[in-house]
């Protein structure tokens, strides 16, 4: 197979794992294949606009569902936030022009690079390479994180594509998520403890809080649980991050010199990328001025 | 959260697995997030043509290199052929309004009625929730067909959507899939015969193979390997088509009437429809006037 | 310039009257414009899926206010009717692939053909094309239906595109659009006659006919005004269809045999296509079975 | 007609010139168009992606014939450059927040504000209502140009509609499109002289003109026809630029004041904002440094 060259076109038909190298053969071979090719026709280009971030967000599918039938801890699980994370690195690791990802909840977005010229900007080959990646993940690394607690049927995501033409849209929509993980949290952490621990119905808990302001449900959580909100942890507050940086990593390594009998130890410092986790502001400015690479012009 | 109703547009933004339910208090609590959220216009709709069928094909994602590391058989093999057929069973059991599927080597195509309303049409949503639930399928299954081959790492998949108008058009893209099917199998059936049985390399395979008709390649099987190819398995020849039928299940139950001391076993038959992996020329009238329901215009 | 061979590309994007052939020089010469030319890449695919019905509806724009400062006879002008057909027939002899047309008011509805590959099917060609034909059309027939009233401004038109893969649908919505053009009629008839005969003020007639039913304004032309609505011209009830149609011309040609000394007079036929006005129902079959080679699967 | 409400759905329709008020009476009445109307459906959205520069470019159809059959003056006719920018004059006027126009040749460009929410930015509607717009006011204003040269036919137009994510994305367009009038001015200018002054045939000219340079072109010019390239007509060499600027109009008014016996004449200044235009370097950073509201955020 090596040396094999290929038409792109007769690659992207899928022809096959073991499909061996089809030369000449092929042209006099697929007449009768040829009369049907004409259906190819009817794909239609989806390309995405030049110079605009892409973003694809994914859900998960009747995750509603999905985290009772695995008992996932209420409000938070820190094994599925967790797992959302390592398989969201997967997929920053796995494909190409990922700036930056963040996810809240059974959410994840990954943001392409405004000059991303993957698999020509397509926009179906975004959105599946992700969520297939995730998919795949979520289920292979499963174990890693939740134990003993068997994964009972393989689950579904959803994912959506969406453009901003400017850094400024871009900023906004990752605010967006993450005001609404703010939004959520905070409601969801004083509804669980209205339920949980004074003993409310889903229906009581959710007419007490009917009408109540931020403030408010600070307060209920103060008062009536001790517990101040903005202790809680970052990443139930703030969700995840996931950028781009720069590890140097210190290995030994033996060597031995030709003029020395002898092996010698050696530390070696070699830069990586790594994809790390952040649970930080992302909606003020000091997180864009740390970081001014995610946006820079060329990237 | 019993009876608690949620907007559309909420849950589309994905507010979590326990978003209790967000009443009156959103509205006042957001407004900090009601600035960004003009970022939702941004999305576009990509409802697809009514009274088409739509069509998602699905590809692994380097599957070449996937399956020399998983050691699959040459030129096919059993247990990643079936794996796939599982998953695509899988497909067509958690999404709606799957008529048919077909699959071959590393793809499957799955066919969503015509008058398909499911998710409004919206092409992200067919494709993504396609290729998620296979793969996360894949990985699940992976060990009911694979036994003690390890899956060593999470694979990916791509996916794109196309419309076909006309119930013509729908049978020439099944053909030209299966016509794809016969062509590549024929000719990795002989080069990995002159490969393993004869000790040619690769690119001498490949040779010997260039510009020889399906006629030649027939020859070659069966003069150097004793192989007629009709005799191959027709999962091999014809790929894998997926339908739906009907299947009388029957059941023994134990049933204790009111009137009589012990109970009984009676035998009730239950009509089910469930999904059917058939190996069969497709290309031809006869699959579909076997089948006229899979193309009926109320499908 | 004959022999002149230009691009495909250079040709759209427009390079002018008298662009005489650009050979060699311009590839030196445009090297300061290359840079530039990567603006060219923002332009999107808008292919129309193949085997579909392409409709051009087209609509004027404030045509209310237009037919008030030209004085058209309400309810319905004869001149603004004729005049929205001629310049329909223009579009339908200066287009290619149009297989019928519909209008009344002032909206006309252009149907191309299914398998059409006029300018490789994009919409933008098909609706500019149209609405800038029909609009130079308007202003150029203008005053051979309006005579001594002037045009005051150049009019403007909307268009829009919508594909329908079967041919149901395409019948359907030109019904659509009948439907709409009788609906609309009856109304306008009742309500000028209560205004113009009876001395109602516009609001005062619109409360009279609050409520009623296609037979009670039937029953107040009749009773009150003497009118049989039935009677009222077709154009105005059913609108107008364009179709094309062989014509048969004898013409009278001078012609001098070289044996005889006379010019002799003789009558050729010669078959002609044109399209041709019909003020017919379209909603029922019988139009579809006499005229079968509009819907015909060649078309 | 007054006081009378409207769906806009029914506009969209287009329910015509005299549609009176259609009040209960259509609910009632239309049942029988109602089972045609699934048809609307069909129609999909063509949104513009928000925070996009909208171009939209508009070029004639076939006019190379049209310029020869009317007898335009070669290489470039004041008459037909002083309508085509007539007409676009008249398209910024009519329609809402066109930023700026660039024409050359037989096409202009007409750059729609990113902000804009005309027609919520649907691209048929922005494409069919310059085109429409355009073409009509092209024989509309014919006479005024073109004197005693008869328009023999309504011409015809084409236009596409192209989204720029940034500032400089939109510079570098129209950039492109200045730097195409350039080349092909000067190879026309010295085409035209060669064929007109030196009566070379049009093959010969284009012969001579092979693989030539600017700067040979220059020269050829210069020493052959006493022509300095930088003296020809800005307008030739630079295309024409249009832009809003504000004018004031000083006005004669006559007033009475009531204390006064007398009429007295006052002169009194407005400011109106009038498309002009300019035949300027809009490649270089002078014209958008001069005009810096062009590109201004809230435009």
């Amino acid at each position: 197979m090596l040396g094999c060259w290929r038409a792109a076109s007769a690659v992207s038909a899928g022809s096959g794992w073991w499909a061996a190298c089809v030369g000449g053969s092929r042209l006099l071979f697929s007449m009768a294949k040829s009369k049907f090719e004409y259906v190819r026709d009817f794909e239609a280009d989806d390309t995405c606009l030049p110079n605009c971030w892409i973003v694809v967000r994914l859900d998960g599918r009747n995750f509603h569902r999905f985290s009772e039938q695995h008992e996932f801890k209420k409000p938070n699980d820190d094994r599925a936030l967790q797992l959302m994370t390592r398989c969201a690195q997967t997929v920053m690791q796995e494909l190409e022009d990922i700036a930056i990802a963040y996810g809240q909840s059974d959410e994840y977005s990954f943001v392409f690079k405004k000059k991303s010229r993957w698999f020509k900007r397509r926009a179906s080959k975004f959105m599946t390479h992700v969520v297939s990646q995730f998919a795949s993940s979520y289920v292979f690394y499963w174990k890693d994180y939740f134990k003993d607690q068997q994964l009972l049927y393989p689950p579904g995501f959803d994912g959506r594509i969406v453009l901003y033409p400017s850094n400024q849209n871009l900023k906004d929509y990752l605010s967006w998520r993450q005001a609404d993980c703010h939004i959520n949290n905070l409601y969801n952490t004083v509804f669980w403890m209205l339920v949980q621990r004074s003993g409310l119905t889903p229906v009581q808990a959710q007419d007490r809080l009917q009408g109540t302001l931020a403030g408010d449900k600070n307060e209920i959580l103060f008062s009536e649980f001790n517990i101040n909100y903005n202790n809680e942890p970052l990443m139930y507050r703030k969700g995840t991050v996931l950028i781009w940086q720069k590890i140097n990593e210190v290995i030994t390594k033996k060597i031995k010199l030709p003029e020395e009998a002898e092996e010698k130890e050696v530390e070696v410092t070699r830069t990586k990328t790594k994809v790390v986790p952040l649970h930080c502001d992302i909606i003020g400015d000091q997180f864009w001025e740390e970081y001014p690479e995610i946006l820079a012009e060329d990237s």
